[in-house]
Protein backbone atom coordinates (compact mmCIF):
# COMPACT_ATOMS: atom_id res chain seq x y z
CA UNK A 1 0.00 0.00 0.00
CA UNK A 2 1.25 3.54 -0.75
CA UNK A 3 1.93 5.89 1.92
CA UNK A 4 -0.57 8.27 2.06
CA UNK A 5 0.50 12.31 0.72
CA UNK A 6 1.62 14.72 3.51
CA UNK A 7 -1.41 16.81 4.27
CA UNK A 8 -0.59 20.66 4.43
CA UNK A 9 -3.86 23.16 6.40
CA UNK A 10 -4.22 26.05 4.60
CA UNK A 11 -5.72 28.45 7.04
CA UNK A 12 -6.70 31.35 5.01
CA UNK A 13 -8.89 34.49 5.48
CA UNK A 14 -10.41 35.51 2.35
CA UNK A 15 -10.07 39.41 2.66
CA UNK A 16 -6.82 38.95 4.00
CA UNK A 17 -3.67 40.64 1.79
CA UNK A 18 -1.22 38.03 2.58
CA UNK A 19 -3.44 34.67 2.06
CA UNK A 20 -4.13 36.03 -1.52
CA UNK A 21 -0.28 35.96 -1.80
CA UNK A 22 -0.24 32.03 -0.99
CA UNK A 23 -3.41 31.30 -2.49
CA UNK A 24 -1.89 32.07 -6.07
CA UNK A 25 0.95 30.29 -5.24
CA UNK A 26 0.15 26.94 -2.76
CA UNK A 27 -1.20 24.95 -5.51
CA UNK A 28 2.43 24.59 -6.96
CA UNK A 29 4.33 24.84 -4.60
CA UNK A 30 2.23 22.26 -2.79
CA UNK A 31 2.35 19.77 -6.26
CA UNK A 32 5.77 20.17 -6.41
CA UNK A 33 6.72 18.46 -3.35
CA UNK A 34 3.71 16.18 -3.53
CA UNK A 35 1.87 17.25 -0.67
CA UNK A 36 -1.86 17.98 -0.41
CA UNK A 37 -3.25 21.01 0.65
CA UNK A 38 -6.43 21.00 2.84
CA UNK A 39 -8.01 24.69 2.45
CA UNK A 40 -9.27 25.97 5.21
CA UNK A 41 -10.95 28.85 4.99
CA UNK A 42 -12.09 30.87 8.15
CA UNK A 43 -12.90 34.67 9.46
CA UNK A 44 -10.20 36.55 11.57
CA UNK A 45 -13.16 38.73 13.03
CA UNK A 46 -13.90 36.65 16.14
CA UNK A 47 -10.19 36.55 16.93
CA UNK A 48 -9.82 39.91 16.24
CA UNK A 49 -12.44 40.74 18.82
CA UNK A 50 -11.53 38.30 21.16
CA UNK A 51 -8.30 40.22 21.32
CA UNK A 52 -9.76 43.99 21.80
CA UNK A 53 -9.63 44.61 18.30
CA UNK A 54 -12.65 46.29 16.35
CA UNK A 55 -11.17 46.03 13.14
CA UNK A 56 -7.83 44.43 11.60
CA UNK A 57 -4.49 45.86 13.11
CA UNK A 58 -3.50 47.32 9.90
CA UNK A 59 -6.09 49.63 10.47
CA UNK A 60 -5.64 50.21 14.58
CA UNK A 61 -1.80 50.66 13.82
CA UNK A 62 -1.16 53.03 10.83
CA UNK A 63 2.43 52.40 10.62
CA UNK A 64 1.81 48.44 10.60
CA UNK A 65 -0.88 49.43 7.65
CA UNK A 66 1.21 51.46 5.44
CA UNK A 67 3.73 49.07 5.87
CA UNK A 68 1.70 46.19 4.89
CA UNK A 69 0.83 48.07 1.30
CA UNK A 70 4.19 49.06 0.32
CA UNK A 71 5.18 45.44 0.97
CA UNK A 72 2.31 43.98 -0.99
CA UNK A 73 3.09 46.12 -3.65
CA UNK A 74 6.37 45.17 -4.04
CA UNK A 75 5.69 41.30 -3.33
CA UNK A 76 3.04 41.47 -6.13
CA UNK A 77 5.40 43.17 -8.79
CA UNK A 78 7.97 40.66 -7.74
CA UNK A 79 5.45 37.54 -8.81
CA UNK A 80 3.90 39.62 -11.64
CA UNK A 81 0.78 39.58 -9.29
CA UNK A 82 -1.93 42.45 -9.73
CA UNK A 83 -2.88 44.47 -6.45
CA UNK A 84 -4.91 46.91 -5.77
CA UNK A 85 -6.25 47.54 -2.37
CA UNK A 86 -9.90 47.14 -2.11
CA UNK A 87 -11.80 49.93 0.14
CA UNK A 88 -13.41 49.34 2.29
CA UNK A 89 -10.43 47.03 3.62
CA UNK A 90 -10.82 44.94 5.20
CA UNK A 91 -13.66 43.69 3.75
CA UNK A 92 -16.64 41.85 5.03
CA UNK A 93 -15.28 38.18 4.01
CA UNK A 94 -18.44 36.27 5.54
CA UNK A 95 -20.49 35.33 2.78
CA UNK A 96 -17.65 34.09 0.69
CA UNK A 97 -16.13 32.30 3.36
CA UNK A 98 -19.28 30.58 3.38
CA UNK A 99 -19.29 29.77 -0.02
CA UNK A 100 -15.76 28.20 0.02
CA UNK A 101 -16.45 26.17 2.70
CA UNK A 102 -19.02 24.64 0.24
CA UNK A 103 -17.15 24.89 -2.73
CA UNK A 104 -14.44 22.74 -1.24
CA UNK A 105 -17.20 20.31 -0.37
CA UNK A 106 -18.11 20.42 -4.07
CA UNK A 107 -15.10 20.26 -5.87
CA UNK A 108 -14.47 24.26 -7.18
CA UNK A 109 -13.43 25.68 -3.75
CA UNK A 110 -9.82 26.48 -4.99
CA UNK A 111 -10.98 27.49 -8.33
CA UNK A 112 -13.62 29.72 -6.61
CA UNK A 113 -10.79 30.99 -3.25
CA UNK A 114 -8.48 32.22 -6.41
CA UNK A 115 -11.30 34.39 -7.99
CA UNK A 116 -12.38 36.08 -4.72
CA UNK A 117 -8.87 37.21 -4.12
CA UNK A 118 -8.58 37.96 -7.86
CA UNK A 119 -11.75 40.03 -7.69
CA UNK A 120 -10.70 41.86 -4.54
CA UNK A 121 -7.40 42.33 -4.69
CA UNK A 122 -6.89 42.97 -9.06
CA UNK A 123 -10.00 44.44 -9.51
CA UNK A 124 -10.60 46.39 -6.16
CA UNK A 125 -14.15 44.58 -6.02
CA UNK A 126 -16.34 43.82 -3.16
CA UNK A 127 -16.68 40.78 -1.95
CA UNK A 128 -19.37 41.43 0.40
CA UNK A 129 -21.80 42.22 -2.89
CA UNK A 130 -24.08 38.96 -3.65
CA UNK A 131 -23.56 40.25 -7.21
CA UNK A 132 -19.64 40.22 -7.22
CA UNK A 133 -19.77 36.90 -5.53
CA UNK A 134 -22.40 35.56 -8.36
CA UNK A 135 -20.05 36.59 -11.13
CA UNK A 136 -17.67 34.74 -9.64
CA UNK A 137 -20.12 31.57 -9.44
CA UNK A 138 -21.38 32.11 -12.97
CA UNK A 139 -17.33 31.95 -14.41
CA UNK A 140 -17.34 28.86 -12.68
CA UNK A 141 -20.16 27.33 -14.57
CA UNK A 142 -21.89 26.47 -10.82
CA UNK A 143 -25.51 27.07 -10.06
CA UNK A 144 -25.49 30.60 -8.68
CA UNK A 145 -28.99 31.31 -7.74
CA UNK A 146 -29.40 28.11 -5.41
CA UNK A 147 -25.56 28.65 -4.51
CA UNK A 148 -26.63 32.16 -3.24
CA UNK A 149 -29.65 30.55 -1.67
CA UNK A 150 -27.59 28.73 0.53
CA UNK A 151 -25.27 31.38 2.39
CA UNK A 152 -27.74 32.52 4.82
CA UNK A 153 -28.84 29.17 6.78
CA UNK A 154 -27.94 28.60 10.31
CA UNK A 155 -25.46 25.24 9.52
CA UNK A 156 -23.67 27.01 7.35
CA UNK A 157 -22.99 29.75 9.49
CA UNK A 158 -22.61 27.35 12.43
CA UNK A 159 -19.85 25.02 10.03
CA UNK A 160 -17.86 28.96 9.65
CA UNK A 161 -17.96 29.47 13.65
CA UNK A 162 -17.12 26.04 14.43
CA UNK A 163 -14.47 26.14 11.92
CA UNK A 164 -12.95 29.62 13.44
CA UNK A 165 -12.90 28.18 17.34
CA UNK A 166 -10.84 25.49 15.63
CA UNK A 167 -8.27 27.92 14.10
CA UNK A 168 -8.48 30.02 17.92
CA UNK A 169 -7.55 26.47 19.45
CA UNK A 170 -4.34 25.87 17.05
CA UNK A 171 -3.08 29.23 18.33
CA UNK A 172 -3.75 30.37 14.84
CA UNK A 173 -4.06 34.43 15.32
CA UNK A 174 -3.65 35.74 11.71
CA UNK A 175 -3.81 34.58 8.33
CA UNK A 176 -2.31 32.86 6.07
CA UNK A 177 -1.74 30.11 8.63
CA UNK A 178 0.11 26.61 7.94
CA UNK A 179 -0.44 23.95 9.97
CA UNK A 180 2.46 21.08 9.00
CA UNK A 181 1.58 17.87 11.20
CA UNK A 182 1.64 19.89 14.68
CA UNK A 183 3.61 22.92 13.79
CA UNK A 184 2.14 26.20 13.08
CA UNK A 185 3.50 28.58 10.52
CA UNK A 186 2.26 32.07 10.33
CA UNK A 187 2.74 34.43 6.84
CA UNK A 188 3.18 33.63 3.41
CA UNK A 189 6.84 33.67 3.69
CA UNK A 190 6.82 30.78 5.85
CA UNK A 191 5.36 28.37 3.02
CA UNK A 192 7.99 27.26 2.16
CA UNK A 193 8.98 25.89 5.76
CA UNK A 194 6.09 24.51 5.89
CA UNK A 195 6.16 22.33 3.53
CA UNK A 196 9.84 21.50 4.01
CA UNK A 197 8.93 20.16 7.66
CA UNK A 198 6.15 17.79 6.01
CA UNK A 199 8.62 16.61 3.50
CA UNK A 200 11.45 16.22 6.44
CA UNK A 201 9.05 14.43 8.14
CA UNK B 1 37.03 57.45 -7.87
CA UNK B 2 35.30 54.63 -6.24
CA UNK B 3 31.29 54.47 -6.13
CA UNK B 4 31.11 54.59 -2.33
CA UNK B 5 28.75 51.14 -1.24
CA UNK B 6 25.75 50.46 -0.48
CA UNK B 7 24.61 51.39 2.83
CA UNK B 8 21.96 48.85 4.74
CA UNK B 9 20.24 50.78 8.18
CA UNK B 10 19.77 47.62 10.88
CA UNK B 11 17.34 48.66 13.53
CA UNK B 12 17.27 46.98 15.70
CA UNK B 13 15.91 46.58 20.01
CA UNK B 14 18.08 44.95 22.09
CA UNK B 15 15.87 43.41 23.87
CA UNK B 16 14.13 41.79 20.63
CA UNK B 17 14.04 38.09 20.21
CA UNK B 18 14.20 38.62 16.28
CA UNK B 19 16.57 40.90 16.38
CA UNK B 20 19.09 38.53 17.85
CA UNK B 21 18.24 36.58 15.22
CA UNK B 22 19.68 38.70 12.51
CA UNK B 23 22.14 40.64 14.37
CA UNK B 24 24.34 37.33 14.48
CA UNK B 25 24.22 36.94 10.57
CA UNK B 26 23.48 40.45 9.29
CA UNK B 27 27.37 41.24 8.90
CA UNK B 28 28.43 37.83 7.11
CA UNK B 29 25.55 38.79 4.55
CA UNK B 30 26.51 42.27 4.63
CA UNK B 31 30.01 41.34 3.83
CA UNK B 32 29.10 38.73 0.79
CA UNK B 33 27.09 41.61 -0.52
CA UNK B 34 29.16 44.68 -0.62
CA UNK B 35 26.72 46.35 1.79
CA UNK B 36 28.34 48.27 4.95
CA UNK B 37 26.06 47.86 7.44
CA UNK B 38 24.82 51.50 9.63
CA UNK B 39 23.97 49.57 13.01
CA UNK B 40 20.73 51.50 14.51
CA UNK B 41 20.52 50.60 17.78
CA UNK B 42 17.13 51.73 19.50
CA UNK B 43 14.10 51.04 21.95
CA UNK B 44 10.79 50.06 20.96
CA UNK B 45 8.81 50.94 24.18
CA UNK B 46 8.38 54.47 23.33
CA UNK B 47 6.47 53.15 20.46
CA UNK B 48 4.54 50.33 21.40
CA UNK B 49 3.65 53.10 24.20
CA UNK B 50 2.32 55.19 21.51
CA UNK B 51 0.14 52.75 19.94
CA UNK B 52 -1.14 51.76 23.46
CA UNK B 53 1.06 49.08 24.17
CA UNK B 54 2.08 48.79 27.97
CA UNK B 55 4.65 46.01 27.21
CA UNK B 56 5.86 43.67 24.22
CA UNK B 57 2.32 42.79 21.71
CA UNK B 58 4.43 39.01 22.91
CA UNK B 59 2.95 39.59 26.01
CA UNK B 60 -0.41 41.25 25.14
CA UNK B 61 -1.42 38.66 22.91
CA UNK B 62 -0.55 35.45 24.28
CA UNK B 63 -1.09 32.92 21.12
CA UNK B 64 1.06 35.38 19.30
CA UNK B 65 3.66 35.19 22.25
CA UNK B 66 3.10 31.64 22.04
CA UNK B 67 4.07 31.43 18.14
CA UNK B 68 7.13 33.48 18.59
CA UNK B 69 8.75 31.17 21.12
CA UNK B 70 8.43 27.96 18.97
CA UNK B 71 9.86 29.57 16.17
CA UNK B 72 12.63 31.39 17.61
CA UNK B 73 13.19 27.63 19.00
CA UNK B 74 12.88 26.44 15.54
CA UNK B 75 14.83 29.12 13.58
CA UNK B 76 17.51 28.73 15.92
CA UNK B 77 17.56 25.34 16.07
CA UNK B 78 18.30 25.45 12.17
CA UNK B 79 20.56 28.02 12.53
CA UNK B 80 22.95 26.49 15.39
CA UNK B 81 21.94 29.09 18.06
CA UNK B 82 21.72 28.73 21.26
CA UNK B 83 18.05 30.22 22.42
CA UNK B 84 16.48 30.44 25.96
CA UNK B 85 13.85 32.86 26.85
CA UNK B 86 14.89 35.54 29.38
CA UNK B 87 12.87 36.53 32.44
CA UNK B 88 11.34 39.30 32.62
CA UNK B 89 10.74 39.56 28.84
CA UNK B 90 11.04 41.78 27.42
CA UNK B 91 14.20 42.97 29.42
CA UNK B 92 14.66 46.21 29.61
CA UNK B 93 17.38 47.31 27.39
CA UNK B 94 17.73 51.35 27.85
CA UNK B 95 21.53 50.87 29.67
CA UNK B 96 22.49 48.25 27.00
CA UNK B 97 21.13 50.79 24.07
CA UNK B 98 23.10 54.06 25.70
CA UNK B 99 26.28 51.38 25.70
CA UNK B 100 25.80 50.30 22.18
CA UNK B 101 25.49 53.98 21.13
CA UNK B 102 28.95 54.67 22.63
CA UNK B 103 30.21 51.60 21.17
CA UNK B 104 29.36 52.00 17.67
CA UNK B 105 31.36 55.73 17.93
CA UNK B 106 34.09 53.99 19.74
CA UNK B 107 34.01 50.50 16.75
CA UNK B 108 32.88 48.11 19.53
CA UNK B 109 29.57 48.36 18.69
CA UNK B 110 28.90 45.44 16.93
CA UNK B 111 30.97 42.85 19.26
CA UNK B 112 28.85 44.38 22.34
CA UNK B 113 25.64 44.20 20.30
CA UNK B 114 26.31 40.58 19.94
CA UNK B 115 27.34 39.65 23.48
CA UNK B 116 24.16 41.14 24.75
CA UNK B 117 22.10 39.04 22.40
CA UNK B 118 24.14 36.21 23.17
CA UNK B 119 23.85 37.03 27.24
CA UNK B 120 19.97 37.42 26.75
CA UNK B 121 19.38 34.62 24.52
CA UNK B 122 21.46 32.08 24.82
CA UNK B 123 22.30 32.08 28.79
CA UNK B 124 19.22 34.19 29.88
CA UNK B 125 20.79 36.59 31.63
CA UNK B 126 19.55 39.91 32.52
CA UNK B 127 20.55 42.72 30.42
CA UNK B 128 19.33 45.84 32.83
CA UNK B 129 22.08 44.37 35.55
CA UNK B 130 25.19 46.47 34.93
CA UNK B 131 27.61 43.88 36.43
CA UNK B 132 26.01 41.71 33.66
CA UNK B 133 26.66 44.61 31.06
CA UNK B 134 30.09 45.43 32.98
CA UNK B 135 31.02 41.42 32.79
CA UNK B 136 30.11 42.03 28.62
CA UNK B 137 32.83 45.17 28.60
CA UNK B 138 35.36 43.65 30.43
CA UNK B 139 35.40 40.46 27.94
CA UNK B 140 35.71 43.83 25.28
CA UNK B 141 38.26 44.53 26.49
CA UNK B 142 37.17 48.12 27.08
CA UNK B 143 36.95 50.38 30.20
CA UNK B 144 34.29 48.91 32.67
CA UNK B 145 34.11 51.37 35.35
CA UNK B 146 34.63 54.50 32.78
CA UNK B 147 32.08 53.30 30.48
CA UNK B 148 28.97 52.46 32.92
CA UNK B 149 29.50 56.15 34.61
CA UNK B 150 28.59 57.39 31.01
CA UNK B 151 25.43 55.18 30.85
CA UNK B 152 23.18 58.01 32.74
CA UNK B 153 23.93 61.36 31.74
CA UNK B 154 21.27 63.71 30.15
CA UNK B 155 23.27 63.90 26.56
CA UNK B 156 23.20 60.38 25.78
CA UNK B 157 19.26 59.62 27.42
CA UNK B 158 18.67 62.43 24.47
CA UNK B 159 20.60 60.71 21.82
CA UNK B 160 18.89 57.68 22.68
CA UNK B 161 15.53 59.85 22.46
CA UNK B 162 15.87 61.08 19.31
CA UNK B 163 16.89 57.85 17.36
CA UNK B 164 13.41 56.41 18.77
CA UNK B 165 11.89 59.32 17.04
CA UNK B 166 13.58 59.08 13.74
CA UNK B 167 13.00 55.21 13.61
CA UNK B 168 8.98 56.71 14.62
CA UNK B 169 9.67 59.28 11.56
CA UNK B 170 10.90 56.70 9.14
CA UNK B 171 7.77 54.39 9.77
CA UNK B 172 9.48 51.47 11.91
CA UNK B 173 6.48 49.74 14.44
CA UNK B 174 8.70 46.50 15.36
CA UNK B 175 12.60 44.86 14.97
CA UNK B 176 14.72 44.40 13.37
CA UNK B 177 13.42 46.25 10.07
CA UNK B 178 15.84 47.72 7.70
CA UNK B 179 16.28 50.41 5.78
CA UNK B 180 17.27 49.46 2.30
CA UNK B 181 17.77 53.47 0.31
CA UNK B 182 14.06 54.84 0.80
CA UNK B 183 12.62 50.91 1.33
CA UNK B 184 11.44 49.97 4.60
CA UNK B 185 11.74 45.84 5.52
CA UNK B 186 10.75 44.37 8.66
CA UNK B 187 11.66 41.14 10.38
CA UNK B 188 14.80 39.12 10.02
CA UNK B 189 13.13 37.32 7.23
CA UNK B 190 13.00 40.40 5.14
CA UNK B 191 16.77 41.03 5.69
CA UNK B 192 17.78 39.09 2.11
CA UNK B 193 15.20 41.23 0.31
CA UNK B 194 16.40 44.58 1.90
CA UNK B 195 20.46 43.81 0.66
CA UNK B 196 19.17 42.81 -2.62
CA UNK B 197 17.16 45.86 -3.02
CA UNK B 198 20.54 47.62 -2.32
CA UNK B 199 22.00 45.73 -4.83
CA UNK B 200 19.58 45.94 -7.93
CA UNK B 201 19.85 49.65 -7.16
Amino acid sequence: MRASRPRLGFWHELASTYSYLSAMRIEALAHAAGVDIVWKPFVLGPIFHAQGWSTSPFNIYPAKGRYMVREMQRLTAERGLPFKMPSPFPQNSLYAARLALIGHDEGWGPAFTRAVYTAQFAHGANISDKRVLGDILDGLGVDRPALLARIEPPELKERLRQRTEEAEELGIFGAPSFLARDELYWGDDRLEQAIAHLQNG
